[in-house]
């Protein structure tokens, strides 16, 4: 059995390599149109500036992508705006809600109920996720899921978890972020037997705080399950040079702190290394559905790129691959990866 | 009473402005040579490439300050590789030793015997702190001494503490950090009334962990002893945008994460702002002496960064400057700030 980790998946391909797709897990029972149409949810209320750059966001990632059908959560006018400036209006569909934070909360269900593949929001992270877990499944083991961002670095991307969802996690939960991180890299780097590294503050044996003492021992054991390496202790710089870890863990505080100054960083001054800097969006790891999280002061180009990531995510199979590697009853094989943002 | 603020302190210049020199603290007793002479214990062997870069940062140190004194703690042959190849070999003394970790040890107690007015080091940082504490004397009420880092921001510097001293501190050792912070940010940067921000994972009520939950009131109450001002929840991004704080208070696990990665970066791609990156190296503060810590990967050019640090905060009277400031008994006015490094 191959799971294809390569980008777009093509009409029946997915089927031929016996990979399980997404329809198997009811999440594109009823797709509309051509083979690799993605269904993107978008909270049309969430984040510091909505609806005005979630609409903007709206509108590039479907000229982008025309195999891309949004389904509008948030205010009927705010959706009107964007299907009167598409050619084809019948590209988006509407779930009118006028209310604060209960367009993420509608997102999400929309998509429990098969009306929509993934749900993208740059609202209020804790809502989301909360929002989340319960409506979609957490997977067992999955406390709290984490959320995983790439971050550009000078030897490639690296995946970064937890960055904003889990404070005060205990070490059993950074080792379940651990497999789900290394299957996420797996899925959508392409590696095959990703190296994990606990992020700390000094490589020495000893250092580091309680949580991190506690933590190596059970990434051992635990990392060989989904393919991955546990290749030890990695610091703050690892993130920027890379080539020592394919996939950093940390709490969702040390995360999160580090993804912002890092991005901003970038943002300012320039990413290191040849890629481009990631989509500045983070994918909801360990649930039974695609949930991509914006940052709060995203601008339309982060919402496209969010959105390109959950239409991605979804073509791919994430969710089924990553649940497969994280029980050990699949490894990756790489054929073929297409770098996507 | 005025306490002066500008960098370098002329002769007579600090006892005709009545504030307290730091020879009333017992740490220039035996000053010998000009007024303004600065005489630093260097831990020859401290840091990984210990003590070929160390040897080549005291040699750059001498060369660029002549008011400088090394007294150099470590084998005597790299020793006498920097008398060798100075034009006054009378500039460096020796406290010759050859175990390991001993340096760092000698060199704090060279300190507290007023043999040397401050000291640095690339060594382990927990070694450093744990002898320098007893050595020096903690000032009341604090636990953990915090290291305090200089970071540029694209709005100017910024003082960032902890960054890896204090690993699960509570949130009376932050509040105290706080006001060792604010009063470091006045000696550095001549700033008056400090703007003081907690480090956090999204600037709402009730956001981050339980650490930062039960700060901020603390840090209310706290802050205006020391002449500063706590602005509220700070996030990873305002560490690099600057503006909204001058001083940024975190637990030492997520400041050194933070401030790696962020040195890292702007090593790489360049740094934020008109300002030159800061000197790469850390004050340890709350003791009774010039403290002054270097990354263990520290090249020459960073040790004598350190070195010029630690001889500017002598200079300054730092110390005694601070304590007065976090007991309340004294506020900043600035008459006139060197931008040193």
């Amino acid at each position: 059995v191959t799971i294809p980790l390569n980008g777009r998946v093509e009409s029946g391909r997915r089927r031929t390599s016996g990979a399980p797709g997404p329809e198997r897990h009811g999440l594109t029972a009823d797709v509309a149109g051509a083979p690799g149409t993605a269904r993107i949810a978008v909270d049309l209320l969430g984040g510091d500036q909505a609806p005005a750059v979630v609409v903007d966001g709206a509108l590039r990632a479907c000229l982008a992508d025309p195999s891309l059908h949004l389904l509008l959560v948030g205010p009927a006018e705010a959706a009107e705006t964007i299907s009167d400036a598409l050619a084809d209006p019948s590209r988006v569909s509407v779930l009118p809600i006028d209310g604060g934070t209960e367009t993420a909360r509608a997102a999400v269900r929309a998509v429990a109920h098969h009306r929509a593949d993934a749900v993208v929001s740059a609202g209020d992270t804790g809502t989301l996720v909360l929002a989340a877990a319960p409506a979609l499944g957490r997977r067992p083991g999955v406390r709290r899921p984490p959320l995983a961002a790439v971050l550009p670095s000078a030897a490639g991307p690296i995946v970064l978890l937890d960055v904003g969802s889990s404070v005060d996690p205990d070490a059993q939960t950074l080792a379940m972020h651990a497999l789900l991180g290394a299957a996420y890299a797996s899925v959508v780097h392409g590696i095959e037997a990703p190296r994990v590294g606990l992020l700390t503050i000094g490589t020495e044996r000893g250092k580091g705080d309680r949580l991190r003492r506690a933590a190596p021992e059970l990434f051992e054991r635990l990392a060989p399950v989904a393919g991955a390496r546990y290749v030890g202790l990695v610091e703050g710089n690892d993130v920027v040079t890379g080539g020592v870890a394919d996939v950093v863990v940390t709490d969702g505080f040390t995360g999160n702190v580090l993804l912002k100054g890092l991005e901003t960083a970038y943002a300012l001054v320039g990413a290191p290394g040849p890629a481009t800097p990631g989509p500045r969006a983070a994918a909801l790891l360990g649930i039974g559905g695609t949930v991509v999280v914006c940052h709060g002061s995203a601008r339309g180009v982060d919402i496209a790129a969010g959105i390109a990531l959950a239409a991605s995510l979804h073509r791919r199979g994430a969710v089924p691959v990553i649940d497969q590697l994280i029980q050990g009853t699949e490894k990756p094989r790489v054929q073929e990866v297409v770098h996507e943002q």
